[in-house]
């Protein structure tokens, strides 16, 4: 289990879905940062299950900063953040130990650590532990906000059905809309088609895009530490996450140069391209021009509606009922996820690239 | 500059188009893996430019083991691997130190190294740095090979024509195909389709696939080292590179919930899935199926066609014409790169997981 | 701030001594370890204040468990420890800004963080944080017991006075000393010494000697993570400690080679070396002799004394009288300390060298 | 065999003794920085063999700059650094495979790596990789000096002798001196101490001491990436060196606080200590005043004397005579590269501390 991201912005994850609770440990975020349990308990709202058509599991995810703040201001030192967990109900996932459940990791799991894992809700594979780094990430976002950084996430698309929004857009209604939907006029069918998912026991996959405003030039340490693949790293490491793309991504791939080639031309002094296909990178290096990329997420796992595994110890097909809570969507919720994931990147690079001085004024 | 990949199987790269060389030091290798010079040119082969349809640049790629070799075996010492650069035309690119190419790393490169980027060809951004990267995968592959590992790519899809194809038509054709395409009746179509690209001096997207069969159950940390972030961070590194999806990908955003789960079954003694939408991985670790992804690669930037950029000093906007060598679609030489990029991640996290032994017998 | 240790076997701390408590988390122990929060409370009780001749300052210490152990045992994620502050008394610290005290990190880590440090005992820099890294090394050291490694520390050296004592000494006497002498001849001037000093206000060196027996023949991977190397790093982050040497150390400098070089002979069965002046590494690779190294304690820099130091604000020299609790001699709390960061060490060095496998049965 | 040091000024070596040559890439140097390879030839031309009192073996250690320069200036990109072995005898190594020489990593090796490292005058455990470390710090230290940092490295004890000299002194006599002594007064001491370990086959150690001058307040991350943790690490990582210590080292442990405590004091409006027992690093941190720390060497492993060892073959004991050429003191020639190790460190810790911007002007 590897629950540690960065070099510089460095975040150590902890914690499983049914035990006493998730936190992490926030190492390298510069000293002088005003920080108070309630910045990041905004953000840990937004991801709060609870609401009408995510799991009915209702916590309050209260985070508590345990260390690293010292009269409301960052010290410099290791931040340790804690949430406990209060609505824990693991009877329902006894049974799960010999029957696999498809989609999850309980066979990977189990195989890889000798079956001493904490099967309850897969334990640290669960999407609880998101919650610690949506926490560490407001940190991170913070950070960016106080150098005109912004972070724009919205679900653009629910299985069939895509949205074509403006920054705008996604500003007033992603947050305010339940499935996350910055399209007024869409959001009707986003609803619906989760009412009929969730009426077949089923579950639906999602994209969610993000668009990151205000970066400066020169971001990212090319190949290995490019801004796609700390972003992709980071990203991918969200539970049912299964694909990124950068700007126009796979569209690109059935583009001629001449269409996906962004030209240059000055604006207001600044150097800007008149498309942005590229997403905001070049050469692994952010060029001033909005960061956009989609990551892909497959239906939530767990349905309602009966499915076939194996009996791993009889050896034998059998049937499975996935009881206990689960989304009809897990995009839904993983907005301010990927809103996280990034900004941990982000943070990350900016410090890498010497854009943030390690003590704040 | 961050080209350093791996934590247990680590490649440091370095070097530049059109300076003396391209390079890599690869450490963590087990000792007692019988290693030649012909090991490494095998793959390099693939990747030459020289052949139709990919650029006219005409090197050798000449691969020299410089340590880590003794008497025919690792040592378990760092390997540094060198290939001379033979063929250097820098003339060419004198001019584009004020006119950024559209698509490329000249403007971003220029404001992040305050001008001290060498620009030739764009020095340690060129996809030259691809040899090094394919050489020092190819010490992977080998390892992997030697645990019972295949890796197999192929252009997947070019522009807007896609393949289905089987694993053995990979095996047999990619690399007799000049355009990586292991559908014989295909081909052609890829062809023509690079011809039109050529007349009109334009360029061509493409996705590159690539299956791994082999793997043992258990692979990959998960989260910040799960198999889907550690491969996307090394494919996303590669130049052109803008997407990666694992399984079903984004795909699966589009499906239900039961559709994209993938039951268990038992074959032979062991536990497999009926489906593979996972692409072989659950929950970060390999679940012994087919690992499979796909990599968005935008069309290739250098284009003969007229292009409109910004000069830089005159703060106009100016016509540009790229000169010198280019491939019509990057994703034909990258296939034997997607593949050692994938080596490289499997190679580290086997190592990670205990699967490879410190000493080979 | 960097309190992350180890690259297999990793442990990142936080907390501050005026804070809500001190914790890490452990990333790396192998699944199937029984580990009870008794346990790691054994290795703690060896470093608790509240002895006689250590501060007064009294806690009990009490750690907490709070992830990665399912049902006794360990999962293969994260660890969590937790250990509360109870006896908290900042206000005597208020009055250390402006006057930095001499020997601390009061002045260079205001320097370094802009004032916005937790001056309250140093806050992160105190020693308190070590009662994390025993709880951590407490791990390490379960897990290397069961590979039949043994740790056996004591104080060798106080002020002036130096003792030669045997394995079975330090084993049955060190930790039964309230000074950690395992030579009960010499106890009593250990006392001796100590109390003088606290009576004259003032504060004593040590020298802390750390013998490892049961190391198998190959740990540590040469340069960089030699053993030497990543032992070093750990003891010398260690708040006090000076200098560290390995096998003969400082007096080789004065010896000849011939004095020197460990002749190999076979006991047994296996290969040894009449003598151990290398301290039981070659190369940085373990030799399977006794590992041996000592590490140097300054005397604690807190002392009753009035001591000089300038005031910042003022700029004018002024006298300074450190209230609080302090220990006359920290080496004495720091045995378990120095065993703990040698344990964590060995263990990361055992996982890299595959010695430790990641499932444990 | 982990060559790799350094977080964000990272250096990863390669090479054997016997092998073609050593080198190294360097990966983080900010851009900007004018650098030749006279520059580097420099730093080499101090630890050549080939002087009176060293090694026979006789080479010119050609430094060739092979990527990351261009136009006289480091361009960011990864500087990959290669030197040739010319003066290569292999022969008189091959019979020690089956008695490993005493002192030396020749069993250790052997039993690491199944018999399959170089043991050809122990392959890349040999000092000759010392080379490659000194060009790497060559790097660092022209970094460091252009913000005004100077490293001052010598000979302090040989064997019994021991000196005390001022800056001025070192800086101009201790590379003028064949001994690296810096005083005049006694260099003739250590040259007849040497003569006579010569003439009786055998060898010495030494003691080197390096002082740092110029770093500003503020350096080293507390903890894990203390100066001292880093600076020991890579210093404990040349070969031979046994011990390590920072100020008053060993010595604070005989002392009282009051004796070791620094008071402070404002000279010429900086805050000062009176005496430096600290060596220039509180809680990790520099404090502004001269960095001191010393390394003890242990005598030469190699040595003409007879020695007993065991033939592991047969599970005899043997006599051995060590044929080849060897140093009679090998901290001799390792002055300057402890100088490049402590360079190493500080580059990385002043990067990580941003005193040193990523572009330079």
């Amino acid at each position: 289990m590897n629950q540690h991201y960065g070099k510089l912005f460095e975040v150590q994850l902890a914690g499983e879905s049914h035990g006493s609770g998730v936190g992490c440990i926030v190492q390298g975020c510069p000293a002088g940062m005003p920080l108070a349990e309630s910045d990041i308990q905004a953000e840990l709202d937004k991801r709060r299950p609870g609401q009408k058509l995510t799991t009915t599991r209702n916590e309050k995810d209260q985070v508590q900063i345990k260390s690293g703040v010292f009269q409301g201001k960052t010290t410099g030192a290791p931040i340790l953040l804690w949430i406990d967990n209060e609505d824990v109900q693991s009877a329902s996932y006894e049974k799960l130990k010999e029957t696999p459940r498809p989609g999850h990791a309980d066979m990977t799991a189990s195989a890889k650590y000798g079956g001493y894992n904490d099967y309850r809700g897969s334990g640290p594979f669960s999407a609880r532990l998101t919650a610690a780094l949506v926490a560490a990430g407001a940190i991170a976002r913070k950070l960016l906000a106080m150098q005109g950084v912004e972070i724009l996430g919205h679900v653009q698309q629910l299985h069939g059905i895509r949205t074509d929004v403006t920054d705008a857009q996604i500003r007033d209604y992603a947050y305010q809309s339940a499935v996350r939907c910055a399209d007024p006029k869409i959001e009707k069918k986003f609803q619906d088609e989760l009412q009929s998912a969730l009426k077949a026991g089923d579950s639906l996959g999602a994209v969610i895009e993000c668009r990151v405003n205000g970066l400066p030039v020169g971001v990212g340490e090319p190949r290995a530490q490019s801004v796609e693949s700390v972003i992709a790293a980071n990203v991918l490491a969200i539970p049912a996450a299964k694909g990124v793309e950068f700007g126009s991504g796979f569209a690109s791939a059935a583009l001629l140069g001449s269409q996906n080639n962004d030209a240059y031309e000055e604006k207001n002094g600044k150097v800007v391209t008149r498309t942005n296909h590229s997403g905001g990178v070049l050469g692994g290096i952010t060029n001033g021009m909005p960061l956009v990329f989609r990551v892909a997420f497959k239906p939530t796992s767990s349905i309602a509606k009966t499915q076939i595994t194996l009996n791993t110890k009889s050896h034998k097909q059998t049937e499975l009922n996935v009881a206990g809570r689960h989304d009809p969507c897990v995009a839904l919720r993983a907005v301010p996820i990927v809103e996280a994931a990034a900004a941990l990147a982000l943070a990350d690079l900016m410090l890498q690239a010497q854009k943030i001085p390690k003590v704040l004024k």
